[in-house]
């Protein structure tokens, strides 16, 4: 059967998460519903996996699936096809590409990144509304970007990590958190950009949580590498909320829509 | 009576637009509604005026309003106010300041800025829902920056004038259009910013609309100069949507917000 890669835009909020669960919506279970409508391997039932499981309201403008299907595509109109059938809903396929069937979307990645934005001003959100975590107060990029420089490498990161997470071990190596700052109407958008192999459940938005205590100076820069040593669920700031959130791209040693 | 003059965030898809109109949901009406639960004077029925119009799902990040009010407010408060009583409509008021009585948001004002936002790819917009004009062929912004200088300077814009609009004359200076391009996954954004001292009715989107036709090839740039010259609306290409439409700002001799 020939293998397609997808590539993935949503809006996390309607959704219970990427991964489909019993009687609730999910963007896999919305795909799946899309591809069922073209493929009758999908009618009866079959399942396509991805690169990263997002959690309830994250959002993705780079998730990277794969789908075994009974007839080739031209990619273009396979692409239409499903974009046609995911209407009106807020998921759309940007790219398909026929790839080898030694090609996993999760475990062939080699590399995630994620966006974390934080809008602060006083101000509530309107236009991007869904997709920043509000903060009222200002947010020293200094302080964060010292903190952060902490986590940078291989870790064990039992403090930064969910305790519902599945994987079987807390170490993992962080490439880059860079944090920068775009200036807004009486306030600044705050944009964190984290880059790894994997991450663990929670991982990000329990870095992006802590982060924002260093930000407004409730903690110092410091707290955040014994927090990291502490190897200790309960060191950790408080988990952010999973608006601000979005899944930006999925590295592969070979990249499957180049060409 | 003490005049505050309020700097405002909306999101143009619920409302019929800016103006209060009987029996629609307005920004201006919700916002006098806002007013209404904290000042005598709007609960009797005081109105605002703002320096720009937004038509239906056209949105604002710096619309300018002003208000008069029966007693001072701290600037601050008055804008939590707002919000307060605003929530969880999608309009916001970012930063509230007196001004002077001669301050008036829509005479005293000297400049308007707009911003347009294309996405060029195939598939359809989902983070950007609502806030861009969706185009799947590509755009050649070469053509349309060639096109667009033919409308820079004062001219009769007749074509590029809504039959609607009410000013008594239709001549207007464009300041500017800068054209530039924000990669996207498997495509592209053009961001068209357009200054002014004031636009006639529908003017930005009727500029919009025939640089799109340059764009994609449809016209030579040429073409922007013949329907210039024409002074006849049916000689402009067809009036853009207005979701990708925002008023970024709006300015005056002296800031009102400053300090």
């Amino acid at each position: 059967m020939p293998r397609y890669a997808l590539l993935i835009e949503y809006d996390g909020r309607p959704f219970a998460g990427w991964q489909a669960q019993q009687g609730q919506p999910s963007v896999q279970g919305r795909i799946e519903a899309a591809l069922a409508r073209i493929d009758p391997g999908f009618a009866a039932g079959a399942r396509i996996a991805a690169a990263g499981r997002t959690d309830a309201g994250v959002h993705a403008s780079g998730q990277v699936a794969h789908a075994d299907l009974a007839r080739e595509w031209d990619p273009f109109r396979l692409a239409a096809a499903l974009n046609a059938h995911l209407r009106p809903d807020p998921v759309a396929i940007i790219a398909a590409s026929l790839v080898t069937d030694d090609f996993n979307a999760r475990f062939s990645a080699i590399g995630r990144r994620y966006l974390f934005r934080i809008l602060s001003r006083r101000a509530p959100p309107v236009l991007d509304a869904g997709q920043v975590w509000h903060i009222r107060q200002p947010l020293d990029l200094a302080a964060m970007r010292a903190g952060a420089a902490h986590l940078i490498g291989r870790h064990d990161f039992t403090t930064f990590r969910s305790a519902m997470c599945q994987a079987a071990s807390p170490e993992k190596t962080l490439d880059e958190i860079a944090i920068t700052a775009v200036p807004r109407p009486y306030g600044v958008e705050v944009q964190l950009r984290l880059a790894a192999r994997s991450f663990l459940h929670n991982q990000v938005r329990s870095i992006v949580g802590s982060l924002e205590r260093v930000g407004v100076g409730a903690w110092p820069p410091d707290r955040i590498a014994e927090a990291l040593a502490a190897r200790d669920r309960a060191a950790c700031g408080p988990v952010c909320p999973p608006g601000g959130l979005a899944l930006t791209g999925v590295a592969y040693p070979v990249d499957p829509f180049a060409g």
